[in-house]
């Protein structure tokens, strides 16, 4: 992705692939996109949710416009590859134009209260349901000599973590890594990568993530307001359209971004000096009292450890 | 992990927990360990490399000080568990004091050049090795209810990706995000939590990484000078008992650290901010460069794959 020049977003006649494209974030992208007259091929588990979906689409679709639905389990690399070449073969055998990874859950728990197999179930779904869909897509663009866009979802979390989000974070971080990395080396491909960094999205995924996550963890979130997924869908479309490599839906998230992102090419320029300059302080301030919240709760999670037995239990 | 006042180190007498001590930059950590006085217990696949380590150790060791070698697939979470519970038997069933996670390996590849199994291997090898043991030791700490400490060992490919890491560097910034969270969340139970970022280490895993290394990827490192295990080692000791978070070992590790780390608790104040200073203009910069290093290669590495047919192949 060039630094100077931003590469188009024009989704009226492409194919976007949309992983999770049958609830959430995925969803009312997927509404966007069919109302700008995009071709859709939601992936995603559930089938009943997803021909739903597939129905609501058509309705406000042209009939040109081919809406399809692929069930897939996205975690495992051979079902990622088999959904893709699915939906390219509903295209006469071209790859897809917008690839949306939009599949992903949170789970928030303390570390300790986890066992490995969430941790490893946490790290999956975050992580491989995107990374393996991301693959199978570079093979097909770069063998059929096309261009692309790759748009991965990361989060808040993603840039910075603390109590709460040891099973979560990893992921989110991980996605990141895999962007930057692919940011620079797409460029050998003319393939765009893109990430979204949202702070937190009122979807389905959200009400879960409410049931297991700490009581601290909700203290430290509690100023945070989350977004309706439809207008957390206009950010990630904006920050498409303006060619930006990393995508935010709030200010906050923007000056963490600047203390995070290793100098990855900027969105504006002039704003994102002012945001580094109010991050340098910002930023730790906002750590110092995150960290003192952490301290705070201390005695009464050590109190609740003792009355669940925690420490006589066997190591 | 406190602002202000910094935990103290002093492996004298403490029982240090090592993985990956057989080679590289474990294997010079379990001698200056062994030196200061430290019980070591070294854990890695290899018995014949591990036991003749130990001897080696022993040999620099005073006669009341236990240095064991346990055998152990360290990315398989029953096997790094049974690894931690066997170490732990040999000192009154108590948990180590210090864990540093050491164990881990780099195979750089360009994208379309891996495979779905390679990515995942490269992840296990480099996240999952650590992640497992550090549940496992915070498990015990907790529960028995002592203090203690655990070091990751990231790389500077944890701060900042390019081409050639798409494999490596997930994992990497996975083990940034599971200690950014734990560092936090470790307040509640007094485990100090510390992340080692080298640049780049003299271990015979450099010798295999540098096997597979794309050309762009050796032309944009040019300029670094890779350090011998023993001296990084001594810069990560540095680190901890000047009790930072995160520790580097060279300046331009510094400055990807300062626009990378979303305002963790800083090293030197003065300092760090100097960096963030300089950062503000020399990170973009040397990611433009980078970029531009990438885009100069496009050329030939689409010559490449046209030689070797990768067009034409099935998608």
């Amino acid at each position: 992705m060039p630094w100077f020049s931003k590469p188009a977003y024009q989704p009226k006649g492409k194919h976007c692939y949309v992983t999770g494209g049958s609830s959430g974030l995925g969803k009312a992208l997927c509404e966007s996109l069919v109302k700008q007259g995009a071709h859709v091929t939601i992936v995603a588990r559930d089938t009943k949710k997803g021909e739903q979906v597939v129905q609501e689409l058509k309705a406000i679709a042209s009939p040109n416009q081919i809406i399809t639905f692929i069930s897939a389990d996205l975690v495992d690399p051979t079902s990622s590859a088999d959904a893709l070449t699915e939906a390219t073969s509903l295209h006469n055998g071209q790859a897809p134009d917008y690839v949306f990874c939009c599949a992903g859950f949170s789970k928030p728990k303390f570390f300790i209260d986890s066992t490995p197999q969430e941790m490893k179930e946490g790290f999956d779904g975050v992580f491989w349901v995107s990374a393996y869909t991301v693959y199978a897509a570079i093979q097909q663009i770069v063998k059929q000599r096309r261009t692309g866009k790759i748009i991965l979802v990361s989060s808040f979390c993603g840039y910075a973590s603390f109590a709460g989000y040891s099973t979560y974070s990893p992921g989110k971080y991980a996605l990141r890594g895999l962007a930057d990395a692919l940011r620079s080396e797409m460029i050998l491909h003319n393939i765009d990568i893109h990430i979204f960094m949202p702070a937190g999205i009122l979807s389905p995924g959200y009400e879960v993530e409410n049931l297991t996550k700490p009581a601290i963890t909700h203290k430290i979130e509690e100023a945070d307001s989350p977004l309706a997924p439809e207008v957390s869908a206009k950010y990630l479309e904006t920050g498409l359209r303006k060619g930006y490599y990393q995508i935010t839906d709030n200010i906050a998230t923007d000056l963490v971004r600047m203390r995070s992102n290793a100098g990855v090419p900027s969105n504006n320029l002039f704003m994102d000096s002012l945001y580094l300059f109010v991050s340098s302080f910002a930023v730790p301030i906002w750590r110092m009292m995150t960290d003192w919240e952490v301290r705070k709760a201390k005695k009464d999670v050590q109190k609740d450890l003792e009355t669940v037995g925690f420490y006589s239990s066997s190591s």
